[in-house]
């Protein structure tokens, strides 16, 4: 049988060795578990950031994965932890909406069940002491209803402002700022392929730039729009930082015009 | 047969491949080997924070895990190389003092053998050449003492300033700087539970902090008093950095006073 | 069987689940996989970098390990997809010359394929979409030929300048700096060592430095010249940053000079 693929993503950083101190107590429960980290570097406490994260990543993994969240600001507060089973995947992550996006992608939820507390629990790391063991018990293939009730009231749910297309103006939040200082947006292409065709030219806070298929198209230190590789709208400079260069950040709202000559690729 | 579990713990950070090639020698010896990195960001040439974040390891692991530290000021020199069996764990480090808490931790120590030089051995890379070697040795079950001569003169301790808890005053020592800006320091929770009371008052260099339960307890960007995910005393502040509030790091010492109403908790 | 072996290398940081995707596009075609991260800090788009880093790890890995890099600025334009089969192992990377020394290390060259696109391939991410499920097939025992055509046109290969080692002068490229701020020179052991032997005295733009075996043969602070771990010319500052005290970083390069009494060694 193949070995269970429990993945990991957390705002732990990489300084403690919190993140080592989950594997152990999975590799206790479940010593054949393949376990792979998603990432460790959400910023503190950053739910949403999370939750996009999370929602981005299921795709490309095997059913059957197990994937445990833990940004958890309410630890020790009565928020509730969860577990879920859908079609493709099965969740672990405190109920503070962390699963909002991901749940949306894996499509038909067939149980939530909240996990109890044990009682060795510590008041501040319910990750190790609670969702990691819940984890590797359900990777192990433990059914959900043995590890706690089914939910009562229903989980709770984390809004994100949806992109406006509106013939002179487009407007998305700017979802999360990667590793190069490129900027995510919260514009699927599906919603926005007729808009933001190739070649078609755009302004934003007074900057000019042009809708391409890769970085590569434009000069080096030169800002550009392309679909990012999640199939987003992104931001980005050729080499070069683009939250920098326009001053934006994860949370804030973008409002990009159309210039004319492109401006009917709305109408 | 279950997989041999081996944590890694170094100062190598993550920009070079050295944990990497660590990993390739332990593989080319135990291939089955479940890596799990601890952490590979200790302050570089920190032996004491790497030992205070051994000992919070080792509990969460299953037994006959073998624990390779890697925090190697005196790499070259005639430092020792030591392998080391408890009742439940296995441990390879150098002979500085890296041990010491871990030891305390895992009880008994059963067998320490000093881990000899191989031919190929480079003057600056002991981890590689040695260590990972002989931890992919002992997790595919080789007896120490085929590894090398038991030790003669004793291994290295370290020794850590004891807490103090006096009628008017606390102290204790800094132990680390978590992620998140948190200090852990190095008073238990066995220690000071009949002193830290909740909702006790304490004064710290003029700040007042009170002794919680959880974060939640206290509102953002207050500073509190808890008992950490390791069972230590942790001065922290909610959603923002105590080490900047406080101007405190690793190492120094701090002093806690009672403040009027929770005076006679000491006495 | 052991389970096959795969080395990741990337210049995706820590912050997105980049390599994450990575790994569950690996584990849904090849479950099995052992997968280790070498780096994923290369300087962004810092081809030169990847290649020595790559060239540095794969003497520690077991025979038929399969090496994945993706260091791929040119992503999304025509540059090609490589898959290579070597005695001792087997690499998947794009054709921008980031195979340059590992295949000088790894001796001949078996075999050599172009990897297609894919048809769900996105335009800015061929690691994920790409590299790492040719990776995948290559682990499972996939042979090469039936990945892609083999190549007509060579590959590409980046150029290294070389060291020049004359009676009154050495000069060589700083590859890389690494995490503690030392400096690793493009020189090896096997060329220099007649040169710098133990004990011999330098200067590097008017400081002085001396060839030593380990850190620990200085003073704390003091900087020195020692044979890297890697086998290479490292220029360091015990329990320091050389590259802050001597202001070098990677690609510029470095003059030293024999001091008298030395002078002799060169000649």
């Amino acid at each position: 049988m193949a070995r269970p693929v429990i993945t990991l993503l957390t705002d732990f950083g990489h300084k403690d060795p919190f993140v080592g101190m989950l594997k152990g107590q999975i590799l206790r429960r479940c010593p054949d578990a393949q376990l792979v980290d998603l990432t460790h570097e959400i910023p503190p406490h950053d739910v949403r950031a999370a939750s996009f994260h999370l929602e981005q990543s299921v795709d490309y993994f095997p059913p059957e994965t197990v994937h445990l969240a833990v940004v958890d600001p309410g630890v020790g507060t009565s928020r509730r932890i969860l577990a879920v089973r859908t079609n493709t995947a099965l969740l672990v992550a405190p109920d503070n909406g962390l699963l909002t996006r991901a749940l949306v992608r894996l499509g038909e939820v067939l149980e939530i069940v909240e996990v109890p507390a044990r009682r060795t629990t510590s008041a501040t790391f319910h990750g190790r002491d609670i969702m990691a063991p819940a984890a590797a018990e359900i990777a192990k293939g433990r059914p959900l209803w043995e590890l706690g009730p089914g939910l009562e009231i229903p989980m709770m749910k984390l809004s994100f402002e949806p992109a406006i297309l509106a013939k002179q103006l487009v407007q998305a939040s700017v979802l999360i700022v990667d590793h190069f200082g490129n900027l995510t947006l919260d514009l699927s292409q599906a919603e926005g392929e007729t808009a933001f065709t190739p070649g078609s030219r755009w302004s934003l806070g007074g900057h000019e730039l042009s809708m391409n298929r890769t970085y590569g198209e434009v000069a080096r230190g030169e800002s550009l729009l392309l679909w990012s590789s999640h199939g987003m709208l992104e931001l980005a400079c050729r080499e070069a930082r683009a939250d920098t260069a326009f001053g934006l950040q994860a949370g804030q709202r973008v409002e990009l015009t159309p210039m004319a000559g492109s401006r009917e690729l709305l109408e």
